[in-house]
């Protein structure tokens, strides 16, 4: 399995997957480890490359004509363990539908770098939303 | 400041401060760092050692008489930067009140290892309470 070559390339790899939908993009941005967590907006807590992947499966099955970006990252990071703090701006139509609060922590391995945690909970008092012309 | 020697030792101390209600422990827990990233379940992002530390000041002089566990801890970790994601279960009485999924970061400065990031959400399916005669 393939992994990226920076954090950042993992990370802009995980919202191209999910904003394509993209399965097979996904599952190479994840880390096959077993301890891999992920935690939807309001979900419970996903163990392992199984429960993480099927997770994604249903969520990718239901994009369409969404754009997601990724905004205020903030980084935190050391050598092979990288965390970015982000907004998860979703807007359909033009129209900013949702703001996610999201973890992301990407870890290199021998393979490249990979996401081993995605945490994210709805974001209750998000900044205005970005003007729509400044998607594209 | 004064860190702790292990990311373990300073997850211990940040759940010993919140339980406390003790903000001298909680203020040596998190690191002294721009960067540092807090949301509380349901909340905003926080950012900065001044930001992160009222909050938490709000939080500790309403607790009483709570008690806190931290179970079902997933380590992922490397070198100088280690991420725990585990349940935060609070008790009053005896009687389990709620459930958090958190996402706690923790790094070794020179001074040694210090919290960097908490992500805290409501879990929405916990497992069955622990027995209250387990938790002393």
């Amino acid at each position: 399995m393939a992994g990226y070559e920076s954090a950042q390339a993992a990370e802009q790899a995980f919202y191209q997957a999910f904003e394509a939908g993209s399965m097979s993009l996904m599952t190479s941005v994840w880390a096959d480890d077993p301890d891999i967590v992920c935690v939807h907006p309001g979900g419970e807590r996903l163990q392992g490359r199984e429960a993480v992947l099927e997770s994604w499966a249903e969520i990718l099955a239901a994009m369409q004509d969404v754009v997601i970006r990724a905004t205020d990252v903030v980084v935190l990071g050391h050598g092979q363990l990288v965390l970015h703090h982000v907004r998860e701006q979703l807007f359909v139509d033009g129209q900013r539908r949702g703001v996610i609060l999201a973890t992301n922590a990407y870890r290199q391995t021998a393979e490249g770098w990979q996401m081993v945690l995605h945490h994210g909970a709805p974001d209750p008092s998000p900044p205005p939303a970005l003007e729509s012309a400044g998607l594209h």
